[in-house]
């Protein structure tokens, strides 16, 4: 039995430690692009800051780790085409030698690709232009060495998503001047605007100049720098700064599934069921090249390294003949930006309203422990839910660092797994002590807050 | 329509929040044995400890916030007799004088009182002798005095459980000399003794005798001070201080349901169904003098202020002719002690044992977050499962404060309210940033761990 798991990030990776997990006897390679298998992309801001050093340490195991657990790893190696019928895998070496391995079972975790996001110049812009992405450890020497060689003193970054605000923080910390363009009417559009206004005071307060409703259009060099010209709430507008970082989002990578007939779904992913089967014959796919099943969606583009660890445990297993099956997402995601935490699960209303819910929000303050003992702070969270059936569909928090706000939205979720109504919320028997809870949670706080508005209890004294 | 809550603490003032918040209409009253209602009894260790001053703040609501809600309150005024069939309460205030209140409703909230253990002269010495409990604003008022006038150098807390180990924190950093004497054969006897020697240790640290295996059998006035005698793992010892605390829990206050016809169950305390009622007609009852609805258990009885809240506010708008019931307890708990917290939620082994499961556990130890992020501490996490069925039972986390170790355990405790498998756990969408989690969070890493070592998944590789 030989299974081969393509990709070295989480979903590849996974795949291939459940496989061995569970039969040692198992062989499995791991084919690998590029030289840095199993790093973590999500630390990289870190490195950038300073607080990760050296960048070797950003990998979640070393190839020798891996290596330990029986798997083996081709690496600077390129999937170029998958023979189904024939079982065969064709890759490419760093010499440019093709060859062809043969499988059992294969297992695809291509991932995804930075988005352009329709920027002219973004295409043809790199890293000697000072025009920068951040998807991979390549992307991250490339602007090391930019940092490093050329001392920018300015930078703009296009996006205000999770990477775009942390390496905003980075960038800062750095000595940069950093702006941050957002298209969309407040930073971290993952949250509603009133508490994305939360995460925007922390980047003013550090002095990150952020400018919302930006619709960039075009990146170019000017003289020694770079100039990103666009729309700024319908009015032309021109930033110039001597580095450029695009992080505006990522498009997932079928290339290898759609030539192999694989076919596309939700956000141009490859479709794949609930048991990380691709349909085609021994080709299983994971992570943020296939589409992801939501538990309130439904089937959904929501590429996550969470979930592609999880998507590629249940690939693992199930090449090897198991029957597990991916249990869903609920969407939960946090990021810290500076000395804020800013977290969401489930559902906003925008998203709840196309698959027949009715959502009606209400946003809470609570303080993340008793008042009385020293050091408690507030956490703004916003819960949706469904007006009709009381039914929890989201919870947002924003809080200070030290809040356990990224643990509280951990509960939410835990909710929403079970399709828990807002008001099961205060049902639930959580954690109290002064100086990290109160009687009742923040988190019940939060859901008596939407009750009362939303809900009418009826007693007959 | 005339609602009278017996008791000033978390389940009759709960009650009456409860009931003025449906229905402005109502008629409440609170009858407050002393003049502190509300307080915070969770928090008194804080005000020993400097932490909260002056008393007034451990207030979770003054009389003033109280009395704007629209209930009207009886302070220093002791229920002393309930006439069911007349629908009335005989108080008597603080002038001696005997009264009846009507009511059509009556909810009793008169909690526990501290329990002496069989412990020699605990019945005897009181404050003046340098003898204290914990248990009201009283207590803490006797205790201030002391500490304040006769400087004592040198304490003895009997008893390792939640107060007592706050209070041995408490008063190591008032420059008091402590002396903890535990019965069992570890500190904080609600972990497992593996993770409770981790409390233990930090004890040690700071500078607090701990002596564990100690039966004490007397405490009596020797010359200036206090003389502890017992035995200490069958060997007789003796120990002397200036001051002695004993806090070796609670015993439910029944006194006037019993009088009244109500029966006593688990522990003692007062039987009530989930909907908070008695069987005596227009007689609710909630807090720590009934009878605990456990969702592991059945009926138990574990006081707790975060229980008490919960079947206070059902009592409360049941009373109105609500339907609410009280979901039940999966005993979620947690403490902080110096600079660790202790959390537990469900069972241990040998609490599932007597009720039918086949237990067994897995201590894990996974960092809080990320190891290549600064700052990553680990959390030690002990999971219990039914091997049999691999239903989740119970899980004890110890971690360092700022490690989101107590709102982890909420996590637990939401999957146990829903009855997961250890293996569920997987299966939830936790949130994850490196410096905040990792991508299978800390609790997930313990429940692999814990399925690794107890369950074997079936595949046909």
């Amino acid at each position: 039995m030989h299974l081969i798991a393509i990709g070295g990030s989480d979903a590849g990776i996974s795949a291939a430690l459940r496989a061995r997990e569970l039969d040692p006897s198992v062989d499995v390679t791991v084919v690998v692009a590029d030289r840095y298998p199993n790093f973590s992309i999500c630390g990289i801001p870190y490195y950038f800051s300073g607080e990760v050093q050296p960048w070797q340490s950003l990998a979640h195991r070393t190839a020798a780790d891996l290596e330990a657990t029986g798997m083996r790893l081709r690496l600077d190696t390129f999937a170029t085409d998958i023979d189904v019928a024939g079982q065969r895998l064709t890759v490419r070496d760093a010499q440019g030698v093709e060859s062809q391995l043969p499988y059992d079972e294969l297992v695809v975790g291509t991932g995804a690709l930075p988005s352009a996001a329709g920027i002219a110049g973004l295409d043809t812009l790199g890293p000697d232009d000072g025009v920068h992405v951040l998807h991979s450890m390549g992307d991250t020497f490339a602007l090391d060495r930019h940092l490093n060689e050329r001392n920018p003193e300015s930078a703009i970054i296009i996006g205000a998503g999770y990477v775009g605000l942390e390496m905003a923080e980075a960038l800062t910390v750095r000595g940069l001047k950093v702006t941050q363009l957002q298209r969309g009417p407040e930073v971290l559009s993952t949250l509603d605007p009133e508490l994305g206004a939360l995460v925007h005071n922390e980047l003013d307060r550090h002095g990150v100049d952020v400018v919302t409703k930006s619709r960039v259009e075009s990146v170019s060099r000017s003289g020694s720098g770079l100039t990103v010209r666009g729309q700024h709430d319908g009015v032309p507008f021109e930033r110039t700064a001597d580095l450029v970082l695009a992080v505006v989002g990522v498009r997932p990578n079928t290339y290898l599934l759609e030539r192999a007939g694989a076919r596309l779904g939700a956000g141009k992913a490859a479709i794949v069921d609930e048991q990380m089967r691709t349909g085609l014959p021994h080709v299983f796919a994971a992570g943020d090249g296939v589409v992801t099943h939501h538990r309130l969606l439904g089937v959904t583009y929501l590429p996550l390294g969470t979930t592609a660890h999880k998507q590629g445990r249940v690939a693992g297993e199930n090449a090897l003949g198991g029957s597990a099956r991916f249990a869903g997402s609920v969407g939960t995601q946090v990021v810290k930006v500076f000395d804020l935490v800013a977290a969401r699960t489930g559902l906003r209303e925008h998203e709840a309203t196309p698959v027949g819910f009715t959502p009606v929000s209400t946003t809470a303050v609570a303080d993340d422990h008793k008042a009385y003992y020293p050091g408690a702070q507030p956490i703004s969270i916003r819960i949706t839910g469904d007006s009709e059936t009381g039914k929890l569909l989201g919870a947002q928090l924003v809080g200070a660092r030290g809040t356990e706000t990224a643990k509280r939205i951990d509960t939410f979720a835990t909710a929403l797994f079970h399709g828990m109504a807002v008001a099961g919320v205060s049902d639930l028997d959580l954690s109290y002590t002064p100086p990290l809870g109160s009687p009742w949670d923040a988190v019940q706080i939060a859901t008596q807050r939407w009750e009362r508005e939303h809900t009418k209890v009826e007693v007959n004294a």
